[in-house]
């Protein structure tokens, strides 16, 4: 199999089709975008009956549609289940972009000299999630599907994939598969490729401190009533110990502790602090005593404030003292966490540390459970062989930070392991302003995928 | 001196005066109201000329135009010099008003059965400083004006006064008086007149604390770098003790600590703190240990957070690390605090407790001194017989823990004592959503104004 030829031919014509997806503003968390959530699903049904798939459907949920395709080649043959997603995260804070966020661009930086798209999505996930579709193209094409593949492309994944578990229940048959292939992760370097093998869980609430029943003028009032701003400060302080322990009671009973061995092992990965804390312009690191960086982003949970607000935050100044202040608290899972107990056990905390003074309110948004990927099954041994057909490298099994709640959910409503072949950078900025993808990474995503289908078929049989 | 009838007569075409000056939007802080601030001046120009005045002038500063009047009958006479503002608040948050706050409405309340207008800057100030220029419409009209009057009117309160001082300095001679009279306080209740002989200084600032350089996915980075949101929170946590002192470094050094006669004295003032949670819908009040209520919102210095923001505060849920948080602090303070000293006791401490994962910068906003008026001057003599002469009773003199900076500052730079004869009360929502002014209150302070000229002229000789 030789994927080169076919790409470099067709390369200028991938970057354009990602490009207009990107433009396509399918913010999931804001109801304002709603028209164009649905049409990025529609967009996509048209991508994948372009690239061979035999059925698509646009498949109705009680949130954004599930848009689901297949080709079918022999049922006696093994089937590839590729999920994605077509949502992204709001851009805010939009003034920061340098160009705006759907308007998308390609720029030439120190990492990718050979240019990168920057918009809103083109990492996380439409980039990564389009190289598969060109990869079903190019197997298509030139004739070289060597088994089943499905696809199942979610509008839900950065809220939560609220409606993809009642999708899986009603759905087991068709999405029926031997191996679930994702790229809605990243690698360590464009020299060190890597397949990431485990994912934090999360749990993700917001809180709500109520003092008195109106703002209040700071000077008549101030000091004699409980200032919800302040209060919340407090109480947010009091989630860590002066060690960065979170001190919510029974937060850490589950959690899964590593071998000596296994740290030892996780040491070796390529990292210099030095250069982290320059690339983030940080004059020291911070997090949980005891542990590294590298341990403190994958195997160690946290808590994170995710936003707060509260009181007068215009120009020049107000002498308030505000009724409500509000905060988005998250929380990264290791395995063997279960969000929903994390969840109840934060919320049972906070409401704990309120003073009388203040009403406290505690609605959890979503969440998702830990994932650990074995790696002596077939399917990350046949991703670890497309990486060293294309990128010379053996890959290296990596823990992520990061979550995607719905591997685990994969692994108890399909039964399947899901294989994370991602091909984003660290510094590809999603989640923040500037988001981008490299197009060398881009283009390798599509070299690389179908040759995991290729060993994928040759080891299962 | 009967100036009920003239009032009785001229009461709705002096309620639909303010009415209009309500309507237009001189919101000082806010630059996109430029233009209604300026136009308010023109406003408060036109009403003085009409109440009398020879003179009125709109005089240009390097900020907000100052709107000055006078009326000289005779220069042997004593001159009253009348300070108010023309600006308002910002009416945020706009969500919690009942009616738009520049859409003048009248409704009765069980406090104002009469009814009250209910309008960003009713009391606060509009409404108050409207009484002195009909006072003087009807001490004009009636031929019963026994001294010289000055108007200074200005349109930088809400922001700190910052041309005022250059005003002051520039324009001495013009300003001089034996008294200066200010309505931009309140009274304890309908039935319990006072005047307010204390205020509270004031130091604001502003923080912004910076983290990583760049919004950070939170699944990828959490952990392992200081989220300046959580920072913030633990900084602002700190500027309070288990007791609520407050903690910076020298801040309660120059304290006036009351003698135990004169909190005994202050404890005789009505008040039910049942009543006063209940109003606030609060379960508990919350303070500095070891004082009342009523003792910490005027004789005690306060640090309340009036408002924060950081990360994402959009609908639904963002899993990022912020770049920047940002908080507006204030401080009350009480004679002796200088501001300009606590200020920079509070950026020193504020910069020390930092930890160096993360970059502080705090900027000072405004501030201004607290002050004490003596109760045996002619000025404070005058209004109190003014009070007796409309209410039938002694008014109390009370420490307010509000901030009027100005007031020390006409001290140093005019050599005169301010007189606050304030009609509105606590319940009136300055600052606040739904800010109102009862008519009742509005026409007792025409009423009653009148009454210290008289006396102020009298006693004087």
């Amino acid at each position: 199999m030789n994927t080169k030829p076919y790409i470099e031919k067709h390369k200028d014509r991938f970057i354009n089709e990602l490009i207009e997806l990107l433009k396509i503003p399918s913010i999931s968390a804001d109801p304002a975008y709603k028209n164009d959530v649905i049409k990025t699903s529609e967009h996509i049904k048209k991508s994948l009956e372009d690239a061979g798939c035999d059925l698509v459907e646009i498949c109705e949920t009680p949130g954004y549609p599930i848009v689901y395709g297949e080709k079918i080649i022999n049922p006696d043959l093994p089937t590839v289940l590729v999920y994605g997603h077509y949502d992204v995260q709001p851009p805010d804070p939009i003034n920061l972009w340098d160009s705006p966020p759907f308007e998308p661009v390609i720029k030439k930086t120190e990492l990718h000299p050979e240019g990168a798209i920057f918009a809103r999505g083109a990492c996380d996930d439409k980039g990564q999630m389009y190289m598969h579709v060109k990869a079903l193209e190019y197997l298509t094409a030139n004739n070289e599907l060597p088994c089943n593949v499905k696809f199942m492309i979610e509008g839900e994944e950065e809220v939560g994939s609220e409606s993809l578990g009642w999708f899986l229940e009603n759905n087991r048959e068709k999405l029926a598969n031997d191996v679930i292939l994702i790229s809605d992760t990243g690698m360590i370097s464009k020299e060190v490729p890597s397949i990431t093998t485990g994912l934090r869980g999360l749990s993700y609430v917001e809180v709500e401190v109520t003092g008195p029943n109106r703002d209040l003028h700071s000077g008549l009032y101030g000091g004699a009533v409980a200032n919800p701003i302040n209060i919340l400060c407090d109480m947010i302080a009091q989630l860590h110990d002066e060690n960065n322990h979170i001190t919510i009671p029974g937060f850490y009973d589950k959690v899964e502790e590593l071998s000596k061995e296994e740290r030892t092992e996780m040491a070796k990965a390529p990292f210099s602090q030095e250069d982290y804390n320059k690339a983030l312009d940080i004059a020291q690191e911070h997090g949980e005593k005891g542990y590294t960086t590298n341990e403190r982003n994958s195997i160690r949970p946290t808590l994170d404030v995710n936003g707060i607000w509260g009181g007068y935050t215009g120009e020049g100044a107000k002498t308030v003292i505000a009724s409500k202040a509000y905060a988005k608290i998250s929380m990264r899972l290791v395995p063997d966490q279960d969000w929903k107990e994390i969840t109840d056990l934060f919320q049972k905390h906070f409401e704990s540390i309120a003073p009388k003074s203040v009403k406290v309110k505690v609605s959890p948004h979503h969440g998702g459970t830990a994932y650990v990927t074995p790696i002596d099954s077939i399917g990350y041994q046949a991703a670890s062989k497309a990486y060293e057909d294309t990128f010379g490298k053996t890959p290296i099994p990596q823990r992520s930070g990061g979550s995607i709640p719905i591997v685990a959910l994969f692994e108890n409503e399909l039964n399947s392991k899901s294989i994370l072949m991602g091909f984003g950078l660290d510094s590809d900025a999603i989640h923040s302003p500037n988001e981008h993808f490299g197009i060398w990474n881009y283009l390798k995503g599509i070299e690389t995928i179908p040759h995991f289908y290729k060993h994928f078929a040759t080891m299962s049989k």
